[in-house]
């Protein structure tokens, strides 16, 4: 849900204000040190009808839930733990009764899930469409906090489930078939909160994000912030069943977190993961040193040139 | 901006979650302990086009100057100072080439005055109209904070400047006269930012809020959170010229502070508000203690009964 050019042009516009503490433009989250080790980290995103959900095809608990779900991932990927949302409900006159109640009824479940209170709320007339913004905040030791910036050659490349689900489920319900597992999965993505906010705690966890406009495109931002290069093996990328590479790799909003992890460490964290979550991440490949933030994706050992650079979310 | 039936019926919804160090829904803002005395503020509002602007009136300078504007007004209303932004922009596919750019232009312009540095930022497609949402986060020691809960009884009640000069503007705006300065000031409404950040530090000041839905409604927040009464003297009330004291009773927008001081503290507020700002705010009448959070509307003395309490913003 990120234009990158309009971001950057915030960021530049924005440079010659005082900071105030905060770090400026750039990751999932904006950070606030208190001291002590401590920061705040701060998200804010909207979903809008007919963009990012269709009323005929999402049951109102669906939007709730991902609303929120999508925001929590953004903390998470920052090794946080959100400690509250702020909620900006705008509805328009021919919003049906009880869409609200119900939406907050699917916002709530996934608060409760992850004891995350509601600490504002507004709720606005639009002329049509629906609109959800939340505000996500979270908190973390300063030294948990994962940047896009600090992968480093050597690193290995890891994702955190299966991909492309999101990608598949949306084209099933485009095709008319919104009952399949991947069109519940659309729906209702299950970000990696708890595993987020462990990965935070692990020091051969270099960088890390969540996968929202898909592999091809975020493991660019890390490689840009990072000014690093990467190696893809396809074969070790968790494909979704039934869905396709490029679900996989061009396909959003698989909310699966990508980091990239110290070669020495990778072991030990591999195994402790599987302690605490009953299942291990994928390594797909390894940060290498490079003039250019390029992705080079191999098969089977050999360099191949597919288009999928330019994929973005949909 | 604010539905207060939704808001109450998400705090009860939500009261069994964890508070994780915050305060409930129910003020400007919600606020966040940091230990020592210092706590921070959150508060997020959605603009929509065609319900809180219209293009056709509005330039995107002044939608970008008065949505930022009113996010730091919620937070000098309790007392603190904007620290920080983020900002979720909603384009539709039919936004005119370059509004997004001169909207910036004027969020910049209201975020330079008052040093408040952009923090994230994210702009994602409509299906149609522009939405913007700002969230905002202020700093304040906890001690200077004004809550709506702590009026008391024999309060002197304070408004910050004249009252109904949005609603005026907006009124011509409808006529189709949208160059007066009334419809001006509606466009772009100047908080007071700096008056209730120097007001927290007050400790005569006892309840404070920004008057956003019109003195009538918003008052009455003041009284039911306090559990007190209030008197007010009609011929006291500051009207904007060409307005009306329905304009100024019932019109939304104003922007302006509505605060309770403590008696004795009133005239050395009062002198030390003139040194610092160059103009006084305005005594309008008083808290009571009372059974029933009503207002009692008085004129020369005498108590009447306008059609007033029904008002809502518009």
């Amino acid at each position: 849900m990120t234009e990158f050019g309009f971001i950057e042009s915030l960021r530049n516009l924005f440079a010659t204000l005082p900071s105030n503490g905060f770090e400026g433009i750039g990751d999932d989250c904006a950070v606030y040190g208190l001291g002590n080790d401590e920061a705040l980290l701060f998200t804010s995103d909207t979903l809008n009808e007919g963009v990012h959900f269709l009323r005929t095809e999402a049951t109102p608990e669906q939007v709730g839930a991902k609303s929120l779900m999508v925001n929590l991932s953004d903390i998470a990927a920052m090794g946080a733990r959100p400690i509250a949302t702020l909620l900006a409900l705008s509805l328009p006159a021919d919003c049906p009764e009880g869409w609200a109640e119900s939406f907050i009824e699917g916002y709530r479940s996934v608060a409760e899930r992850y004891g995350v209170p509601l600490v504002g709320g507004d709720t606005t007339s639009s002329l049509r469409g629906i609109t959800i913004n939340v505000t996500a905040i979270g908190r973390a030791p300063e030294s948990h906090i994962k940047r896009r910036s600090a992968a480093r050659s050597g690193d290995v490349i890891f994702v955190g489930g299966v991909l492309g689900g999101s990608a598949l489920g949306l084209r099933n319900i485009l095709d008319g078939d919104g009952d399949t597992a991947a069109a519940h999965l659309h729906h209702a993505p299950q970000a990696q909160v708890a595993e987020g906010e462990w990965l935070g705690a692990q020091p051969c966890v270099h960088a890390m994000m969540d996968l929202s406009d898909g592999l091809a495109s975020d493991l660019r931002h890390i490689l840009v912030a990072s000014k690093v290069g990467a190696v893809v093996n396809v074969e070790q990328i968790p494909i979704y069943e039934g869905a396709t590479i490029r679900d996989a790799v061009g396909g959003g909003e698989d909310y699966m977190l990508l980091f990239t992890v110290e070669r020495s460490g990778v072991e030990a964290m591999r195994r402790q993961f599987a302690e605490r979550f009953g299942y291990e991440p994928y390594a797909i490949g390894e940060i290498t040193e490079s003039p250019q933030p390029e992705i080079e994706w191999r098969e089977k050992g050999k360099t191949f040139y597919p288009d999928w650079r330019g994929f973005s979310h949909f």
